[in-house]
C-alpha cells in the first residue's frame, strides 16, 4: 500500500517535470500506518467536524497528501487531478493549498508553519471539547514535519506553547531523514531534537520509519500519552530509488525516466504510470471508509445533543443572533459621551461588548496583555489541563501565536484575536500572509501604532509597518480615529468571514471626533468626517491618531476663510472596494493633503499627482510623544501651513 | 558597585517618567562581576577592535548598559545624558541604539535579536581569528538575555547554529527572573531552558545571580569551555524594591517616588539622585581602565603585524584596491556576449568576480545554496572548529541568518551576504529592519522573485514582498533586468557602506538587454534603456524580469508607428535620490505604463495620476511560469494593447 503512494509520487513529479518525490517516498510507510490504522476520518465527508486533523507541515511533499486523498477515494482528487499536478487550475498544486480540496486542512510549504498551525488546531479541539463536551469534540491532530520545519524558529515557539499547555491530542511524526537541500543535515544541524522537545514537556520516541509495526506501536503510545508527542521516524529520503535514495538529489527534482523505472523495479511495482491495481485500490478505499461508522454514531449523537444548534452555528462560522447589540449600545453611548481614549482602550471597551456575546472569540496576547488591552475582565485564561478559558497567554511568541491562530480558525468554531505591538507584526508576518492566502478570520490587535508610543524609540515605532501590511492581498488593515470608530472597525473585523483583519491602535489618548452612531461609517473604508463650509479648497485625509490633527487644522483654515473638508480613511481596502463615484466624491477635486505618522508609500493612490503628504521620512526617535510629533512636523500647524502655502 | 547601577536606573526612569527599572536592578550584580573582572575592554577606546563584545539582548533594560558606560568613565555618557534618558537627542534612548554611543554594540529591544546578533559577532571573531591570527583577534562575546529573548523563535535558530558551529567564545547570561509582562512566566512558559540549550550542544550552568562569587566562578568556567555557554542567573527582578521586587510591577514603569526612596533605603544608598560617591566612582573607573594595558600590548603587536594594513582596511570597511576589476571584466564580457541567464545565475557570476577580490565577503544560504546560486566554486564552508571558510550553511533558519549577519557586519571585518527565496524575506524581516535602522552593510540575495518561479505556487511566489521591502527606510532593493545589470547592482550593494541591500533575482532565464558596460547605469536607480524613435508617445517602465517584456512591447509599438521608450528601474531608492530634473527626463511626460509581476503599491509614485499599471492583483498560482504570466496578463501583448487603447 505504501508503494502505491511512492509510485504515484514518482509519476506525478515526472509528468509535471517538477516537484519533490523524495519526501513522499520516504514517509509513505509511516503515512500508510497513520491513514489505514489510526487517523479518524471518513473519505465520504472530509469536513466532518469531529475528524482527526492531518497536517503535512513538510508541504513540499504534497504528492504524499494528494496520493492519500486519491487512494482513500476522496472525491475531487481523481487520477486526472494527479496527472495535472502543478498545472493551472489543478487542486494538486505545488504545495497543498487550503480551499483547493476539502481534504487539505491547511496551506503549507513555508517551513515551520504547518506544525505551528497544528498547535492551534489541537488547542481549538481542547477548547471546544471543554465547551461542547467529549461526545461532540474528541479528535486528534497529526503532523508530518521535516528537518526544515524543526529548524525554523516558529517550531520552537509553537512547540514550547504546546508543551506548556499539555496539548496531548497533538502528535508530530518527524521525518528524520538527515537530508536537506544543501545536503546532509549535519552541514548545519546537530541538535538533539528529541531532547529539545523533552525540554518543552513533550513525550518523545524514536522508530524506524519504514517498520510499520514500530510506527504503529509508537502511534498507539502517542494516543495513550498525556503530553504532546513527537516520534522521530528514521527514514531514507527517496526510499526505493536505487541511485538517489538517501541523497538530496531525490528532494526537489523528478527522478528522471530511467531512475523512476529503476525505482519501480526495485519496489516490485510493475504497473503503468498512474495505475494502481484494483485490489490495492480497494484496500485503500476500505481504509478511507474506516471512520464511516464512527461518523454515523457521531451524527446520531449530534442530532440529539442539546447544544446542537449552537455547535453547528459555531462550526460554520455564523455569528450568534444579536451579537452586535451591546456594541451598538456602546457606539451610541460613545457618540453621546465623547470619551477621550486611546484607541487601544477603546478596543478593550469594544471587546467587553463583543466577547460575552460571541462565544467563539478567543483572545490572547504575546505577553503584552496590559499594553494591548486585549483581555476582558472576568474572562478566564486557558491553562494547562483547563481549556474552558477564552484567553491565551501566548508568551513572547508572536510568530507562534499568529500561526496557532490560523490553526484555530481553520479548525472551526473559534474566532481568534491576538495582541502585540504593531511593529512586531514583522515577527508574525509569514503567518499573517498565510491567513490572507487562506482567507481565514483571524484578528490581530496591534497597538502602539506610531511614534505616538513615545520613549521606547525607533525599535518600537512602526513607520513602514502600515504600508507593509496594506501590501498583503486580502488583509484588511483598520486604523480607527477615535473610540466610536474603533467600535465600528471591530464590528467589521468580526463580521468579515472571509479574511484576516488587523487593528492598528494608538497608545496615546485621542479626542472623540464622531458624534453619531447610526450608520457604521467605517464600513465604506473612508468617508467625509467634516464637510467644508463652502466649495472645498482643500481636503485633509488622515487615519487613526492623525485625524484629530486634521480636524484641528480644518478649524483653523475655516477660520481663515478656507473651506476645508476632513476625510477619515480607517480602512483602505474597504475604501478601494467602493465605486469610483463615491471615492471621487469623498476625496474631492480640491487640494488633497494626506497626514499619517508613517511613511508615504501607498498614499499616492489617494493623493494623486498634486497631493501633499505629511508624515515620516524614516525611522523615529526616543522621546515623549508630543516632542516627537513636533520634531517630525506632524502637527495641525504644519497642515495649516502646507495648505496655505499650496493655495497661495 | 552594583547598587550604583540600581540607583542610577531608578533615578533615570523616575526622571523620564518611563522605562524599565526591574531588569537593571535584577542583573546589576552579574553585570558588575562581568564588567569589573571579565569583560575585556578599555573605556578610553570603546571601539578597540579586539575588545570583547557585550550585547544587552534584553534591550528594555537599557539603563543597565548606560549606567555601566557612565560608571566606567566612557566619554559621551555623562550624568547629563543619564538625566536626559529617553529624551530627544539623548544617546540614552529608550532602547540601546547603535550609533548613539560608541559603547553600544548593537540596537536591541525587539526580543531575540540581541542574542542572535551576538551569534554573528562570535562567528565573526572566530573567522577573523582564522584569517589574521590570535595575536590580533582573540576576544569573546557576552550576552545578557531575558526570558522573552529565549521565548522568541529566533533564539532557537541562532542558538542551534551556535551550538552546531561550536562558537565557544560566546557566553549568554540568562536573567532567569521568572517574570514577564503578563506576570509570572509560568503563565505561558515551562520550558527546561538549560536542557534545550544542552540539546543544541551548549554547556549550561545555573547560579544565584546575586551571588558575585557564584557568578564569577561560572564566568571562569565559561571561558574554559569548548562550547558556547549559557548561565542561568536566578535573579529577583527589581531587586531592592521592597514592594515591587519579584513582580511584573517593576518591569516597565517607574517605581514611583515613594517606592524609589524605599528601595534606596533598603539598599543603604543614601545619596541624592544621579550622585555616585567619589570613592565608588573611582573604583568603577578603575574597572573601566582594566583593559588599558592589554590594549596597549595589542596596539604594539598590531604595529609590527605583517597583515596590519589589511586588518585595518578590513576593520574600517574600506574595500581593497582593484576590487571592481574582475567585475568590470565580467560586465564588459556580458555586454559583448549577451548571455541569456536567470539573474540568480548572473548573480553567481558576479560573486565569482567579487568573492576572490573582496576577502571580507562571507556568504551563505538558508539551505537553498543550489537555488540561490550563492556559493562560489572553491570557496570552503565554515564548519565546526574550522572557521577559515567563507560560506555558511545556515540551515533552514532565515531569521537567525539575517540576525547573525547583522552581528557579523557590526563586529566589523566582514561583509556578509545571504541567500533565500524572496518570499521568505518575511521570515527575517525583523532583522532586516534592524540592519536598516543600524545602517549596516549586509546583502541579501533573494531569488525566485515572482510568479516566474512557477509550479511551487502562491506560498512561494512573492507578490507583495517587493513593496514591503521598499517600504523599509534605508534599505536598497535592487531588481536587475539582465546579467549585466545584475553585475551593476552587485557592485552598488558591495560599495554601499551605510546600509543594507537586497537583490531580488529571477529563477527563470532572461535575455540580455544591455550591450554597453562603460557606465554603471543602475547607479542612478533608473534610466532610459531604449529611447523612442521619435517624440515619445509612451514610456514603459519596468523592473527585473519584466523589462524584456517592455522591450518586446516597444518593438511592436514602434513597428506600428508609436514612438515608445523603455525605462529600467532596478533600484527605486537610488532613483528617488536623483534630482527631479533627471527623474522627469527619464519618466517623460508621455503616457506612462508600469509593469512588474507584483502588486501595484508604490508604483503610483512613478506612474502619476494617469499612468497604467500591469501586474498582480492578488496571490499567484501553481503552474509553469509561462502559463502564469499569460494567466495573469503580464505579457508584451498586454502592454501593447494597453498602450494602444490608452492612446486611441
Amino acid at each position: 500500500m505504501a508503494d502505491a503512494i511512492r509510485a504515484l509520487a514518482i509519476d506525478a513529479v515526472e509528468q509535471a517535470k517538477s516537484g519533490h518525490p523524495g519526501m513522499p517516498m520516504g514517509m509513505a510507510d509511516a503515512a500508510t500506518v497513520l491513514f489505514t490504522r489510526f487517523l479518524k476520518y471518513d473519505a465520504a465527508d472530509p469536513r466532518w467536524p469531529d475528524r482527526d486533523r492531518f497536517v503535512l507541515s513538510a508541504g513540499h511533499g504534497s504528492m504524499l497528501l494528494y496520493s492519500l486523498l486519491h487512494l482513500t477515494g476522496q472525491a475531487g482528487m481523481g487520477i486526472e487531478e494527479l496527472r495535472n499536478f502543478r498545472q493551472l487550475h489543478s487542486p494538486a498544486a505545488g504545495h497543498p493549498e487550503f480551499g483547493e480540496h476539502p481534504g487539505i486542512e491547511t496551506t503549507t510549504g513555508p517551513l515551520g508553519q504547518g506544525i505551528a498551525t497544528a498547535v492551534g488546531m489541537a488547542l481549538a479541539e481542547r477548547h471546544l471539547a471543554a465547551r461542547f463536551g467529549k461526545s461532540l469534540v474528541d479528535h486528534r491532530t497529526w503532523v508530518i514535519a521535516s528537518d526544515g520545519d524543526l529548524q525554523e524558529g516558529v517550531s520552537h515557539e509553537a512547540a514550547s506553547l504546546a508543551g506548556h499547555l499539555r496539548l496531548d491530542r497533538l502528535c508530530v511524526l518527524w521525518d528524520d531523514n538527515s537530508i536537506s537541500i544543501d545536503g546532509d543535515t549535519a552541514l548545519s544541524f546537530t541538535d538533539d531534537t528529541l531532547k529539545r522537545f523533552a525540554a518543552y514537556g513533550w513525550a518523545t520516541r524514536r522508530v524506524d520509519g519504514h517498520d510499520h509495526e514500530q510506527v504503529a506501536a509508537a502511534l498507539s503510545w502517542a494516543m495513550r500519552n498525556r503530553k504532546p508527542t513527537i516520534i522521530a521516524c528514521k527514514t531514507i529520503i527517496g526510499f526505493g530509488s536505487p541511485a538517489k535514495a538517501g541523497t538530496a538529489a531525490s528532494h526537489g527534482s523528478p527522478l528522471g525516466a530511467a531512475e523512476a523505472a529503476a525505482a519501480k523495479s526495485l519496489l516490485g511495482w510493475n504497473h503503468p504510470p498512474f495505475e494502481v491495481p484494483e485490489g490495492l485500490k480497494t484496500r485503500w478505499e476500505e481504509a478511507g471508509r474506516r471512520g464511516a461508522g464512527t461518523r454515523r454514531s457521531w451524527l446520531k449523537r449530534l442530532a440529539k445533543h442539546p447544544q446542537r444548534e449552537e455547535f453547528e452555528r459555531a462550526c460554520t462560522g455564523r455569528l450568534p443572533e444579536g451579537w452586535q447589540e451591546k456594541l451598538a449600545e456602546l457606539r451610541a453611548a460613545q457618540a453621546a459621551e465623547k470619551p477621550k481614549l486611546a484607541t487601544r482602550v477603546a478596543s478593550q471597551k469594544a471587546l467587553e461588548a463583543l466577547v460575552p456575546a460571541v462565544a467563539e472569540m478567543v483572545g490572547g496576547s504575546a505577553d503584552l496583555t496590559g499594553s494591548n488591552n486585549t483581555n476582558v475582565k472576568g474572562v478566564p485564561a486557558i491553562s494547562p489541563g483547563n481549556y474552558a478559558g477564552r484567553y491565551v497567554h501566548y508568551g513572547v511568541r508572536e510568530h507562534g501565536m499568529a500561526a496557532a491562530m490560523n490553526g484555530m480558525a481553520l479548525h472551526g468554531g473559534i474566532i481568534p484575536y491576538s495582541g502585540t505591538f504593531l511593529v512586531f507584526a514583522d515577527y508574525m508576518r509569514p503567518a499573517i500572509r498565510l491567513a490572507a492566502l487562506m482567507r481565514q478570520r483571524v484578528i490581530h490587535v496591534l497597538t502602539h501604532d506610531s511614534i505616538g508610543l513615545g520613549e521606547d524609540g525607533p525599535t518600537h515605532q512602526p513607520v513602514e509597518t502600515l504600508a507593509s501590511l496594506r501590501a498583503i492581498p486580502n488583509l484588511f488593515v483598520f486604523r480607527p480615529a477615535d473610540a466610536l470608530e474603533t467600535a465600528e472597525c471591530w464590528e467589521l473585523a468580526v463580521k468579515r468571514a472571509d479574511g484576516p483583519s488587523v487593528l492598528a491602535l494608538s497608545r496615546q489618548n485621542l479626542p472623540a471626533l464622531r458624534f453619531e452612531a447610526g450608520e457604521n461609517r467605517a464600513a465604506r473604508g473612508g468617508y467625509v468626517l467634516a464637510e467644508a463650509s463652502g466649495p472645498r479648497r482643500a481636503t485633509l485625509i488622515a487615519t487613526g491618531s492623525e485625524v484629530h490633527l486634521a480636524v484641528a487644522a480644518r478649524e483653523a483654515l475655516e477660520a481663515e476663510g478656507i473651506p476645508t473638508a476632513v476625510v477619515s480613511l480607517p480602512c483602505w481596502e474597504l475604501f478601494a472596494l467602493q465605486d469610483e463615484g463615491y471615492r471621487a466624491e469623498v476625496l474631492g477635486s480640491a487640494l488633497r493633503v494626506g497626514i499619517e505618522a508613517a511613511i508615504r508609500m501607498g498614499w499616492e493612490r489617494w493623493l494623486g499627482q498634486d497631493g501633499v503628504f505629511i508624515g515620516m521620512q524614516g525611522f523615529g526617535a526616543s522621546a515623549p510623544a508630543e516632542a516627537l510629533f513636533r520634531h517630525f512636523g506632524i502637527t495641525a500647524e504644519a497642515l495649516v501651513a502646507t495648505v496655505k502655502k499650496r493655495l497661495a
